[in-house]
């Protein structure tokens, strides 16, 4: 690529997708790590959750959202659900050529990195039934938990109340001499403050979050596609439900302004 | 019509759609009344839950369930999920000339029929915001209350859980003289037990899978459409995830094998 080849194409936007909104936990660590980089976000809303649902339909929905960020001319891809990611990253790295980043990887570096005796994985029922954590985890002691309500919990803005502590001790209580626990799910980053305070200083907590905005940054270098742009961001929803506001600030930090998408 | 086509005409199934699994308690308390029904039964699961999704899309998503029912030449629609019934009922109604049922007159008519003096409303929380039963009550007194938690919690199974405690006191705790509760969500019978352990006996639960049931008897009835035949119920799911098998056996109460639908 000729140098203006090259500037013009890392100036096109990272193109972030996920069933709903936790993604946009992703996209505030990218924002804070890369604050000149476009993103482009998809949330598949009319169709969340996806944690709950089918490895083929799960792989459908992928697709057509991957659909949707390639026709807005994006850089790059990043998956910024564990589910999807499990059950789909193999699907769509065959399907084009475009840089794919999924969330998986880059917690399973961060936690091979902090070199723990036992690691506790917890994720929705579908990502920990894809077996994809304790594959890449292997041969480390791991326990591997599901916690279905987490989700709902904190969507509902309900990461302090004691139902949710009732269910982090539900879910978690049988963690035995776990070091490390790697939150396996774009919402968790928000339940992590009650999840610490309550398991206690000793267990470090792994960002699905962070730990893929670093892998990002660390790939658009490695590539020379880092773009010097204004930051921009497009948030695009399939469904409009009437609390999304208050969603989306929750979990981006800020308040943005959002369109509706036909996939 | 003659007898021969009348008859012929009655032996075709009823249809019953919902969201998910919800539904199933509609079914359940078809077959106690109407043992001799054939019944076809589609479950969204692939886009569920409805209950926080917009207007717009739910009733694109209905418009499909309707539709599948109509492929299966039923001779009759129950709307077994009180969100479809809420925002698209009327679409579906001027859409079709079949006998449609919603599930959420019989619960008003049950609601009525008790001579409350003030009733409080339990729902997702687009049902809430649909106003239906706050119009269709009117000018009864009346408590509406979103309760977006239940039905995750009632699908892992958690109906005696603690948790579910805390979060039936954090929803209802505010219901202030209420005389009696309409579960405006057919997931909430399986939590009708719990509910009226803290409640108490002396506030009366409006069930909307038995009203329901109970209407369809008197229509079928009333245009001659009873059949007289040996009760089967067909399952179809536009997904199957893996835990699918027990949630069946939880809101149908007995355990029946399922297809794969698509729309």
């Amino acid at each position: 690529l000729s140098s203006a080849k090259r500037s013009k194409s890392a100036e096109r936007a990272i193109g972030v997708f996920d069933s709903g909104v936790g993604g946009l936990t992703v996209v505030r660590a990218l924002r804070k790590l890369l604050p000149q980089e476009e993103i482009v976000y998809l949330g598949d809303l009319a169709r969340l959750p996806y944690g709950d649902k089918s490895a083929e339909t799960v792989r459908r929905y992928a697709l057509d959202c991957f659909h949707f960020l390639e026709r807005q001319d994006v850089k790059m891809v990043v998956i910024a659900c564990n589910t999807a990611t499990a059950w789909a990253i193999d699907l769509l790295q065959a399907h084009s050529e475009l840089p794919i980043v999924g969330v998986v990887q880059p917690a399973v570096d961060a936690t091979l990195k902090a070199a723990p005796s036992k690691v506790g994985v917890i994720a929705t029922r579908g990502t920990i039934n894809s077996g994809v954590f304790q594959q890449k985890l292997h041969p480390l002691p791991l326990q591997a938990i599901p916690c279905p309500l987490f989700v709902s919990l904190i969507e509902e803005g309900l990461t302090d109340h004691q139902a949710t502590e009732l269910m982090i001790r539900h879910y978690l209580g049988s963690l035995d001499q776990v070091d490390t626990l790697l939150l396996g799910c774009t919402h968790y980053p928000l339940l992590a403050p009650t999840i610490s305070r309550l398991m206690g200083p000793s267990i470090r907590l792994i960002d699905p979050a962070t730990s893929c905005a670093e892998t990002v940054a660390a790939e658009l270098q490695k590539t020379d596609l880092l773009a010097n742009g204004t930051g921009q961001v497009d948030l695009h929803f399939t469904d409009r439900p009437p609390h999304l506001e208050r969603l989306v600030e929750a979990f981006l930090g800020e308040q943005v302004s959002f369109k509706l998408a036909t996939l």
